[in-house]
């Protein structure tokens, strides 16, 4: 949950982040990550290929190459924006960041309800919704519904994330993150948005 | 060129960066923009392969998979190191740190000298180690030989990047950035390191 801009004094605070050169290392490290896994298939994809005891496994190999690319592609044109300074565009269509957020959802067990009302936001709501959305999905590790709903009141933006499914949980690698995370969303419950174990 | 731990108070100054939130995202615009040129080639070598019309094309198509496969494989483990946290080793061998940059190197005109002379170097100087290996290499756009060199005194590495080659520039796509690092480099050069033109 995140209001923008922060018009009310009582919105939620967020915890602080890392200091600034770290917030760019550990968003590189994470995005690498994100991407080395879709690659390395893709390369062993290729190893299996040319591997001449495996040749009865062609169609894997190369079932394994196309899955892997269109991942990486989806992935990589989602944090363009999600993460990226991304173009110059000041302003976005709701539909094309639908279009990113599907497009990462389709590697994903869990399904993505997308019901944002204004049909245009700027670039941090922009932002803060795919990356809202992509924190619900991986809170959904054996699939449910990944909810993200917006609206407009008063030049502000009112963004909730419901993540809905059997084993719904918000993880992190480290602890430190998890406790983060858990203070941005104990921060966006009050306000009315909040992730839901079932 | 770059002095660390700065123990010298006329130690080269650098220009300060971004703003926190800023300097993350053209980072991550930077390795998206980075990622997504192999990427799509993978697609489009995919796309080749289903097309019936290009059958005759199957041998390059594969071709271009691979190379483009190779290549973003070798981009991901470079960048992991030089921008993100990385593992949380805080001493890298220079031997792992020169295979990394000649991956990057592989694919690029220019050839790698790598003249390191400690054998192990702390996180900042590994990062500054890979990341002027590859903006030499990217001052090189039609080749020529990119010379990185450091020495340890006192606690102190000294770091000199140097591309010598017909073509050779300092180049980025914004103006004010070509500008920074134009700077950092001026900074350098009073303390031996500077990329020369010939």
């Amino acid at each position: 949950m995140t209001d923008m801009p922060a018009s009310d004094p009582a919105a939620p605070v967020r915890a602080p982040v890392a200091r600034p050169a770290e917030l760019a290392a550990f968003l590189a490290a994470r995005m690498c990550h994100d991407f080395i896994s879709p690659a390395s298939a893709i390369v062993s994809g290729l190893d299996l290929l040319d591997d001449p005891s495996a040749q009865d496994m062609r169609e894997e190999a190369m079932g394994l190459i196309a899955t892997s690319a269109r991942k990486l592609a989806d992935l990589l044109q989602f944090s363009r924006v999600a993460f990226g300074a991304s173009a110059s565009a000041e302003t976005f269509d709701v539909r094309e960041l639908e279009k990113l957020a599907q497009g990462v959802f389709a590697h994903m067990r869990a399904r993505l309800e997308w019901a944002v009302e204004p049909p245009a936001v700027n670039k941090p709501a922009a932002r803060a919704l795919l990356n809202l959305a992509q924190m619900a999905g991986a809170a959904l590790p054996t699939g449910g519904t990944a909810r993200i709903r917006a609206v407009q009141e008063a030049g502000a933006i009112a963004i909730a994330a419901e993540a809905t499914g059997p084993r719904a949980r918000l993880r992190h690698k480290r602890a430190g993150n998890r406790q983060k995370v858990r203070d941005f969303f104990s921060a966006g419950e009050a306000a009315g948005g909040r992730p839901r174990r079932e």
